[in-house]
């Protein structure tokens, strides 16, 4: 049984594209970033990702519906290289899953010839950091010495963190027999389930903003970080953290909402 | 291999049926509600789904003989819209067979051209409620509508319940891609796994009664109440839920029973 | 791919044969009782089972070298009845394996046209039982009342017990819709899992012992509880209960053995 | 699907060769005893094994680039028997793909006409030994006669000690039926995640040196041993104990890095 659907919804014919991968993982650093890059450069969605090894659940969206939990690839075009970026609801959750879902995402790569991949991950620290560092690792040196120049990206990291776990490590470690560089940034952030890591996803989307030229208007991220501080934001729907910390904040207040189904 | 088996005990031809899902959850709320709905409306029995990926036990039954665990569907005859009423001792267990179950039933609806689907789930609290409120989610705005009229269900939920897990979600959501509408009323209840939620069930099928015109007797759900305030219930068989709760209360004066095999 | 290595090690024409169940489970007193059976009655080994899905381990037996997990049938011609008797090391671990597993086990009984089956399991309590209770329940109202008769054993479970979890349980579910009536007689044991419930399987046999007519010295058993009791016993090799129990002893007067690999 | 990828990287035509297992496991004992043959025979690598069932993450090496987890077979040339050395970042996490595993590597031990396996693993103790013991069980008690003599390995493990898990206890079942003679050689370690077992690696690679006629350098160990009680120690590259080692000693310092992603 083939437990995965792939939905194309748009054809395009990308110029030398560069893949930005952000799904949930440590402070959804990741997936505040690339949801960042989709609404500001106003990027197209080109893919929608099913599994019968997601997540057997729903979430309700912004209009109190559901959705399936689903992985999603935009489009953007640009001067130099075209964007690729990578969000979703969910990571595949068990080990042969994740393998299997990195491989696809890199056939449709190898379709468009991508030049780069770059993913987006946070490093769990035991507390929240004021003004969180940024390091890297890569599939490759090159990679590694381009981003590197005029950001301050640490890559002195052997022996500093543990293994880079899910889809934004595979990628790294499947895409060097494709030989596509692919380098990973990782932000420090509150390793809290209920921590939204919007500090360490701003770092990230400086540096990116830098090496990419993606002209980002960062001070709306800056007005979100304020917001998320004030308890006040209400606005992705990523359940894993976003809800939950909402419901954190209500049962204060309120009462405990757990399990449903 | 196939892991499962659908056995068809009846031959029907329904006339635009609903589908009314009651699996085991939170509370149980679904299945007392959609067991009830069974027993007041002498529905008849057309399919029993067993499947390897189910819990490997058996219960005991109330004729002090065994039962594979096994998920069954029951149709009733109704003036306007018949009823297809899907009942069980427990919900398929891992990720990717709560899919496939979902998509088998969903099958099963397409060649009965079912209009609409109305799953039943608890959202658990911290304490047992005096009053449940029933709230609901749905694939489709103008179901939403229909049930809220008139009933005081609340459909604000967004942001203040997480994922809606197992079969109740999951049906909600593949059925969008048939162009089915479903819903899912969640009512209130105990979130504690040995706590029978009658009240809530109580409920969503007074909602049921007004929406679907099924002229029930929820005296008899009253005095069901009373019965389990009172510790008199024996009479469900479901395991994960009762038959616990029975053990629990005759712990007190007997002895502990746990693991069987 | 086959996960399932079945090896005949002799061709049998069993007469009638009963098959009697006694895999590891709650103080382990079906697997005592069934192995004490198969010492006895100088019963002969039939067939090895292996599985890919079974722990990736293996024991160290008597004789200081290794073995793997395994299931094992033995046989032994009786006046009446032949004898099929099924011990192991192990149970299957998965709900789709132990499904398989009696479902392989049911396809030899088919072929051997065996007339019944007899599972046996423990009862945990929480406290040792001085003389322990044996409860039952079947697919089949005649062979309950076949094995009550004489013995004492109790049948009104319903409500007092939870599921009956693994091959014990779903052996007997399973059979039902092959036609073979199938009993389970469970004892009351320490739920405990450095428990042997030697005292519990010697109710079992007892049982056995008059309505099989085994002639069996079970005076031998009593020994074997005695040895227990005073920490001698060195038997059996099963490493879930025995050699944990061995270790356990041992760790007061020397230092703690665990994990290995 | 095809979870696995078997990567060869050399021919070679090895003469009546011996396997030496030491994949991470207690205290890591077999992995750095193998790794310290590696380096100091100068073996040669012949296999890259891949599979998506391991663990779905990379590991940051040495020079701060990323590595898929993977495992390696070496070749090292010898007077005797020459030798295959069995060494990887991680074992195959569940029951199927490790069985699976093994069977591998037994199918490329046929092809060489393998003599003999010996695996290396640990036994945890709640203490740091002083001087580690090394105990050994065997698939066959010739072997074990062969490396007891002049070396005082302990094989009276039974009832000492639990099951061996993992690819050191199944590589001596599995290969019984292939008529391959296997030994474990089992060093007395901590068990604690972080500690790393290198007093009983040189008590291992003692015994292997004598046997084997290595004519090893274990001053060099000493160093490490050394080393690593002063806290001084970099060189491995194995994440579930070195770098976790690292961290927590690093922690002490300065904060908690965490899981990535």
């Amino acid at each position: 049984m083939n437990s995965w659907k792939i939905i194309k919804l748009l054809k395009i014919k990308p110029k030398s594209p560069i893949l930005i991968e952000g799904l949930p993982g440590i402070g959804n650093v990741g997936k505040i970033a690339v949801d960042f890059l989709i609404t500001e450069l106003k990027a197209k969605k080109i893919y929608e990702i099913f599994s019968y090894t997601f997540p057997h659940s729903v979430f309700v969206n912004e209009d109190n519906l559901v959705d399936l939990p689903k992985i999603e690839v935009y489009y953007k075009k640009m001067p130099k290289n075209d964007l690729l970026l990578l969000t979703g609801d969910i990571q595949p959750v068990d080990e042969t899953s994740s393998y299997e879902f990195c491989e696809k995402i890199l056939d449709i790569l190898g379709q468009y010839k991508a030049k780069e991949i770059i993913t987006l991950g946070g490093i769990g620290l035991a507390e929240a950091p004021k003004k969180p560092k940024v390091f890297c690792t890569a599939n490759n040196k090159k990679i590694i010495e381009k981003y590197k120049k005029d950001t301050g990206l640490d890559n002195k990291i052997y022996g500093v963190v543990g293994p880079i776990i899910g889809v934004s490590g595979l990628l790294l470690g499947l895409s060097e027999k494709r030989k596509i560089p692919a380098i990973t940034l990782l932000a420090e952030t509150l390793g809290h389930p209920l921590y939204l890591g919007v500090k360490g996803a701003r770092e990230q989307l400086k540096i990116l903003n830098k090496k990419l030229d993606l002209k980002l208007n960062l001070a709306k991220l800056d007005k979100e970080i304020k917001d998320i501080e004030q308890g006040l934001i209400k606005k992705t729907r990523d359940i894993s953290a976003v809800s939950k910390q909402l419901a954190f904040k209500k049962l204060d207040k309120k009462k405990e909402t757990s399990y449903i189904g």
